[in-house]
């Protein structure tokens, strides 16, 4: 067996995924975890692959066991466990070898970790798929320098999963931390896809008085449509899960009040940080923390009543909303990135963003193409304005302006659809209402203001008094 | 005159008004600012009250003007400059001596030079209504020891707003950091009641077809009613202005691009590090970040053309709409801070919170003091379900449900009203839509979920694939 060029540190159940998933693409890889009797237990399990794994007990036998220049893969818990194994690897690693923190660092926490100076190269990549797609194929995104890109390219896109044209779903997205940002913003989007098929499955139940397996087959058959990705196919699948306890339906089970690890919550930090609107994801954390205030919730039915809404609406008026939001929200994220880009001095190459999200991550989805399509014509150009994405807007809007307003008249709560929509209303208003603001700000605090006619006279006639 | 125990540090626009109010309130105080002019001039324009004012030329030339115990209050430039003067203080002061930051720290600055272990008392204060609040009657919030409210309290209460009843309006919050962070969410909220502001005037002005002039009589007659404060009070003032150069309405005049200082986007920060529901708070931000944004908002236009809405509402559907969206964001508001004295083992009185608004600051307003009142009845209840607040929500909440949906169908942009609106509809909804969420979450990543029957059986049957 050759001698294995690549490490992995940290044998969870990511790690061994990501491990099992290298040496099945035909990369020899020497594995340590920290806790020896898993290493021993992996390789124990590894089945046909194990030849080409080598466990190793300490971590100076894992870099001995690493031909230089080494490649070094990091599956540890985010923040100080990373701190301390780049501390615990700096003594045993040349200036050439390369460590990589593949785990779900804070892009913050990457670009200290490379600005501090590591005696070795370093990248941060993102991996999104769950165990399921490290074993079989995540999506990554990938920042480092890119001569470390180049040197790590062909395993990660070995690994990586395939979109439909057989494009591997990895690359590279800037310098360090670019790959884990671009990762966060793939989970706030997937807080917002998830919350804006919740309320479509909503006015279904609520207001169209459909049962979970009535509402089923609507989601089987919007995935055979522009709304084809994961998320729109396991959506039906769950709700036409039958409980294994009592024959009910499934979803009928499941306590309304949804759990989550704050990585939504941490894009909606960061695109205040950057000033960047992205109310889908901040609607979609907010309806998350008020799943969570169940009894708060049941007072508040106590008191205003349940709404009894009746609405003019079909399942075609809810996919064309969806539509239209999923739309919205994807064009609020691409320009959070946009600002992220300007703001840290990354060329952050949309389409390539918009292909590594085909397949392997939890957004995979088929509008993707069309969007690294539309981005690749204008990358800086918001999605709304891509003359593909305008259309189906044109298109998809009138539905979702129904389904918004019938939320708001009968009672029905629709957060994110309702931010979508007001987002894109302010988008498409050349004369908004900010100079009632402005003219607020200046009264009280003389902050000025500027003028239409470019004069420069900035503040109201109070300024004198 | 009797020698100050009162010294001020930083005679800045702030600073010098507070200073002056202080010397007004009958209390002795020394001056110092690094700029030694700036403190000559000071004093020399000081007229009446300068024989109250001791100026001085150096930092141990005020600590020796001032006898022990000292309290000393420092209006410098949060940040930096507050951890260099406390460095600079150290030395020069007492254990029984006290330093007071006025400025805008930063609630986590504050808490942080706290636990550091100042060798003199230390509390933050939260100050608001710009320099004609902290000349003639500021809003106090303070946090710190208790033994240092109640040596400061005579002055802070004599140089306070004082409300219609006569209460001053200062008051101590908690600890150190809670004065800053009740200062810090009055500020969101005054984001978000100007937003909500704005989006009436936009209803008015595009919706309704009325000038300037004949908006400001609306905000005139609104300010005599439930939604009495100065932000509707100085609305109808500025709508009602001339533009000294055209002699067009001043507000047709303004750029509509709102600028900010940062406050309300930190807010909405903290609120995400909470899991506490702002969404009218972070749909205003949203809105401020869109309304930079005046170059893609024209090609929006250019693309997706103007709304030319016909609303069939009244000036009284948008101030019940008002009304409701108000107490909505009052009740985030409130709520956020019942979650951050959770956090961080504060005692927040509210109702004490809701009177020291009631002047002095940006968002004083009539509605504080039913506010107040209804916090006392029970301060860890939501706002919404306060008997006062119910019904005057049943009372509001349809004429928000037309504006808002006249807003969606007919392409006017209202995201502070729609989220506020969202929100409510989510918080009176015992049987959610989470459900669905947990089963995606568990579905794809085995998340787990609880059951409504209470049965140990966390998963659906894709678990045993």
């Amino acid at each position: 067996m050759t001698a294995p060029q690549t490490g992995l540190i940290g044998l969870g159940t990511m790690g061994a995924a990501l491990a099992l998933n290298i040496a099945e693409k035909g990369f020899p890889i020497a594995v340590w975890n920290r806790t020896g009797s898993v290493t021993q237990a992996f390789h124990a399990n590894a089945g046909d692959l194990a030849p080409r794994i080598t466990p190793t007990a300490t971590l100076a036998e894992l870099v001995q066991a690493i031909t230089p220049p080494r490649a070094i893969i990091l599956m540890v818990p985010a923040g100080q466990a990373v701190d301390d194994q780049l501390a615990a690897l700096a003594p045993l690693l040349g200036p050439e070898d390369l460590v990589i923190d593949a785990g779900n660092a804070n892009f913050r926490d990457t670009n200290r970790r490379d600005a501090a100076g590591l005696p070795f190269h370093f990248m941060g990549i993102g991996v999104s798929g769950g165990e399921e797609g490290a074993r079989h194929g995540p999506s990554i995104m990938a920042g480092g320098p890119p001569a470390a890109w180049a040197r790590m390219q062909p395993l990660l896109q070995a690994i990586a999963a395939r979109a439909e044209d057989g494009t591997p779903c990895a690359d590279h997205m800037g310098p360090s931390g670019a790959g884990h940002f671009v990762k966060a913003v793939h989970n706030g989007i997937e807080y917002a896809d998830m919350q804006m098929i919740a309320e479509t499955y909503g006015v279904m139940r609520d207001g169209l008085g459909m049962a979970a397996p009535a509402i089923a087959p609507v989601f089987d058959a919007w995935n055979k449509g522009i709304l084809q990705s994961y998320l729109i196919e396991i959506s039906g699948q769950v709700a036409a899960t039958a409980d294994p306890v009592t024959g009910a339906p499934l979803l009928d089970m499941i306590v309304d009040s949804a759990g989550q690890k704050g990585t939504g919550r941490w894009t909606a930090v960061e695109a205040q940080h950057l000033a960047a609107p992205v109310p889908v994801i901040e609607a979609a954390v907010m309806a998350r923390n008020v799943s969570a205030r169940r009894a708060e919730r049941a007072a508040g039915e106590a008191r205003f009543g349940r709404a009894t809404p009746d609405l003019n609406l079909s399942v075609d008026d809810l996919e064309q909303a969806l539509i239209a939001g999923k739309i919205l929200c994807y064009a609020q994220g691409f320009a959070m990135m946009t600002a992220a880009a300007a703001e840290f001095g990354w060329a952050l190459d949309m389409p390539a963003i918009a292909r590594v999200w085909r397949a392997g991550c939890i957004i995979r989805s088929a509008m993707l193409n069309d969007m690294a399509a539309a981005l690749a014509e204008d990358p800086a150009r918001n999605l709304i304005l891509a003359p593909f994405f305008a259309a189906q807007l044109d298109h998809s809007l009138p539905a979702l302006r129904r389904v918004v307003a019938a939320g708001a008249l009968q009672g029905m709560g629709l957060p994110a659809l309702s931010a979508g929509l007001a987002w894109f209303d302010l988008m498409r208003q050349a004369r908004g209402t900010a100079n009632m603001i402005q003219g607020q700000r200046d009264f009280f605090g003389l902050h000025g203001f500027t003028r239409l006619d470019g004069l420069d006279h900035p503040h109201g006639p109070w300024a004198q008094a």
